[in-house]
């Protein structure tokens, strides 16, 4: 695509003098994904890696589980018809098509489907939609190369963010980018995307999961580059994921969920610090606790 | 509403050494948002300015642009009904009534109203979409207070990420929210909001303009904790602010919007130095440029 980065021209102020020159930007685009054919939302994001936007956010929706209810993916041609009414493809729609006999979810389009309950709407009712959804129990044995309880050793979650951030190459040409990545529970970067919006990161990891078959998440660590709010520990639930690190604080809901899922959700992993919110079953800690 | 924050056991790692201790989180709720009855909308925000929440979101949307054209705002009653039926208000939903004559748009239910487009999807046509949908240009003149063109000394604009920060109560408690403020060309904050979501942050300052009479803000400077995103600057661009500043990166299409409708758009607001990537006008530049 080519369009992750866009060059704009800028004027610099720097302590009084004034200079003009191209600048790097993050690029930003809409997306709109279609089910089946039919409108299913719309998010703003990086171009890149789109497919596995569409398929991961539909992982997070529930619709997907297994790459085989997954027929195809594809840019929706001629979807932008220009003023002269010639028909260029803008590569900002895709259609993702489940395979035969997969069921079509009666989704109703709003910002977070999960908020929308015919209880009422409240937290609660929130996380009840994602204990109904989901597709696994966020757990340590099942999925490929399940290998029983995992335990990370606190010393390799500190020594994720720099690895994160050393593997950012958008960020650094643009300083407007979130970052996602998984991990090995020995540290290894496992896959990073970066993207405008931090949902649509965790989406393009999960998607690319889905396609290769390594749906539930079930032996990574997944973590991210600024808060945690609910729309993430609910995407890192829905992949099955049992461990969330966030760099900065979560959200009230956002622990909730992680305490009735059983996700472990570390959040402020700066240096040798961080606090442990839920699970720490799953974290090698010794010492007395004060 | 007292749920800004809430408080969560957490488990604390400080060098290899454990403890326990209660926390402060930013509280997170999804708010569902009715227009004269019907579902709008559903965004995942802090508890607090919710009526004021609803009516700045309808402004982004181009559905109010003058407070007599909001009738009233209320929390619908009676939205949670609980497992033993007794029925408990959550304050979770509200309904926007407009005035009588108010036309009620037609607005499709996507995570952004505005990219949704008959003629295809692209940022192109996002642009074109505020530029259809804004109550007035973004100018200098209009509005209450309108005194001529804005001209704003780069010092006055250096200084207000500290004030910002200063002024950011619920952040030194949780260090978990985007915050938004509105600042007089000469520095003066004038409003200050804080939210789990950036864009409710924005929301709220515009809503409660709204509701005051102060719209459009053509003498406000709008500041944002974090990135510019397309959807920030559409915001300021529906509430008539003339200058937009972030304390980090813009994204391209927030900076195309800003070319597109005369916005000032500022990023990287930090010490003595900021990029200005448009209509720097409004900004009293002197020295040589390089």
């Amino acid at each position: 695509m080519g369009r992750v980065t866009e060059r704009r021209r800028v004027v610099r102020v720097r302590d009084g003098a004034v200079s003009e020159r191209p600048d790097t930007l993050v690029a930003e685009e809409p997306l709109e994904i279609r089910l089946n054919g039919r409108p299913l939302a719309v998010t703003m994001r990086t171009p890149g890696d789109d497919f596995a936007l569409a398929a991961g956010f539909l992982v997070s929706e529930g619709v997907l589980g297994r790459p085989e209810e997954l027929a195809n993916i594809v840019y929706c041609a001629g979807a932008t018809e220009q003023a002269d009414g010639t028909v260029r493809n803008s590569y900002n729609v895709v259609d993702v098509r489940l395979a035969p006999g997969v069921p079509v979810p009666d989704i109703t389009l709003e910002r977070n489907v999960y908020t929308t309950s015919s209880c009422g709407l409240c937290g609660k009712a929130s996380l009840d939609a994602v204990r109904t959804t989901a597709r696994w129990p966020v757990g340590d044995g099942g999925g490929p190369g399940g290998r029983g309880p995992l335990r990370i050793d606190p010393a390799v979650l500190a020594a994720l963010p720099d690895r994160l951030r050393a593997a950012q190459k958008v960020f650094d040409r643009t300083g407007g980018l979130h970052a996602a990545a998984l991990f090995s529970p020995e540290g290894e970067l496992l896959d990073l995307r970066e993207d405008v919006g931090r949902h649509n990161a965790v989406d393009k990891l999960v998607g690319r999961a889905l396609t290769e078959g390594r749906l539930p998440l079930s032996r990574s660590v997944l973590l991210v580059s600024g808060r945690a709010s609910f729309e993430l520990a609910q995407k890192a639930v829905m992949a099955g994921v049992p461990v969330l690190a966030a760099v900065s604080a979560p959200s009230s809901l956002a622990v909730d969920l992680a305490a009735e899922t059983g996700l472990t959700l570390v959040g402020f992993l700066r240096g040798t610090s961080m606090n442990v919110y839920s699970g720490e079953h799953r974290l090698a800690l010794a010492g007395a606790r004060g």
